[in-house]
């Protein structure tokens, strides 16, 4: 895909993105208009500015766990009290919904959920993700809803949780999916007011605003959606199969299947420190270590990548994993 | 200037910088070298990340008023104690260095300087910044010194104050004197690790990095620095000449000449919220009215902008005075 960048002015951008990205962006979400979406730096500054806009110290976070690691380190940074929400494997990493209940203190203001699960690939079901917002919403409870990965459900994709309760954040970007992080666009979407201020309010203090050139680079993106997610969608899924036929060779790993996005959480029999260290560093192929988090006997496989480097890497995995045994 | 963009790759890029920008920017710096250097988005970033690393809550900091306003409104957002350091207009908005050391406190951790200040144009003398560096050098507290229009002072340029001490951090961006605020790049110069780190510990909790095309573009533009630097002086000065002669006309205002910067901070003989709000309604013209640097009769006037456009926002800001007087 061509861009002409020429014609685009590099000046300040509107402070919650320009408002026909937050149009288009708007239009995945139900009954939505620009006014409900806030476009910011990657999904990462949607996720801090809303902590830190919609949370105050008294408030009590739940976050689900394995995730992306800043769900817990910005509660600890704004000190927040919050707990972490595990999915078991042996659940097959589903969200257990009457432990979550269990969790839920007077003061809990925000539940933060990732579906498809970065680093699982579990996802919940559409009446799952329902049960969980009527628990929330006699309880003026938020649910941070990050949907980065929902245009890669392998069976059909959830429905954006923002538009199914205003007592749900959505957040996604241009980072995975689109496979863009270069250009640092995401959003937040909600249908309450208040909740898109609260992010200008913190934008205003860390980053002002978006990039025009990047916003400009999305919105062309985004226009032509659905030819980008059907190329990518058939590339996960080439990938997807390649992974699963190997994992079956391999006798010290364990796998729950993903459900959707690019990337799986297979267990060894032993903490994957050490297997993930050699994996970098003599065979310069990366995964993210267990412990990273806070799960030391899984690891991170992505197989979002070129089909010939997924190939390649597992290739190298397996021969790691016979060199410790 | 013509940029060819095509080779620059969408990836997340280093998280605090490229290392080549980070190279380019530490050669404005006496004997830096890129790890001195975190790259940020905007200048606004590295406010953010600094004083939310490098203070907590038992820290006092003092702030330089009037200034850019996140300045005092980020350390009430992360709760620390805060005093406003004011430059009065009775001393020419030159900082009186024994108030200065009078504000001090034994838990003061940070002051923060404009120079040239933003919204007056002032500039301290090199022999008052090294006044400043050796109040703060023996009592364990740190100058946070924002030099975004340091390359547009009208005499000799201060020199880069982070060369100058490690208790001093600059803080620039392509915002201002480049013109290009739509790139969202700035940065933080530091000759102390640990003040570098601090930033990266927060940028891994809101943006995470730049992205890959603005850093390419901030390279190119900073590659030939000299160039642009020379036309763009060349504009400042002429315009200055111009809103110089015109203010002699106003029998309204008062002045003290800018030393540097684009903008100044005249004097009106009434709050000056009706004034910039009929400018800006009736006659298309816009000026930021003093209550937002917390001195009412005051208001931003900028010079930065097409000479045409600064002639035409003169005579509307006269016809505006007229008509309320």
């Amino acid at each position: 895909m061509s861009l002409n960048l020429n014609n685009v002015e590099l000046r300040y951008t509107h402070h919650l993105g320009n408002p026909e990205l937050r149009t288009q962006i708007a239009s995945f979400y139900e009954n939505f208009s620009w006014e409900n979406i806030a476009v910011t730096t990657g999904a990462a500054e949607s996720i801090f500015s809303i902590m830190a806009s919609l949370t105050n110290k008294k408030d009590h976070i739940i976050v689900e766990c394995p995730n992306y690691p800043s769900f817990w380190y910005i509660p600890q940074s704004l000190e927040r009290s919050m707990d972490l929400f595990f999915l078991d494997f042996e659940e097959n990493f589903k969200p257990n919904l009457e432990k979550l209940e269990d969790m839920i203190k007077p003061n809990t203001k925000l539940i933060c959920l990732t579906h498809p699960n970065n680093p699982t690939g579990s996802v919940i079901t559409q009446g799952e993700l329902k049960e969980i917002i009527d628990m929330i919403e006699d309880r003026d409870i938020y649910l941070l809803m990050d949907e980065t990965y929902r245009e890669l459900t392998f069976d059909n994709p959830l429905p954006a949780a923002a538009s199914l309760s205003s007592n749900v954040i959505s957040v996604s970007t241009m980072s995975k999916v689109y496979g863009l992080p270069g250009i640092r666009v995401g959003w937040s979407a909600s249908s309450e007011k208040t909740i898109i201020d609260g992010i200008l309010k913190v934008r205003e203090q860390t980053t002002i605003c978006n990039s025009a050139l990047n916003e400009y680079i999305a919105l062309q993106i985004l226009q032509k959606k659905d030819r980008h997610l059907k190329q990518i969608n058939h590339r996960i899924r080439l990938n997807y199969e390649i992974l699963k036929d190997w994992i079956k060779s391999q006798a010290y790993l364990e796998l729950v299947p993903p459900k959707g996005s690019v990337t799986c959480f297979p267990r060894f029999d032993e903490p994957t420190e050490k297997l993930c260290r050699l994996l970098v560093e003599k065979y310069q192929t990366f995964t993210v270590p267990g412990y990273c988090f806070m799960m030391d006997s899984f690891f991170r496989l992505g197989f979002g990548g070129e089909t010939e480097e997924l190939k390649n890497g597992l290739e190298k995995l397996a021969l790691a994993i016979e060199e410790m045994k």
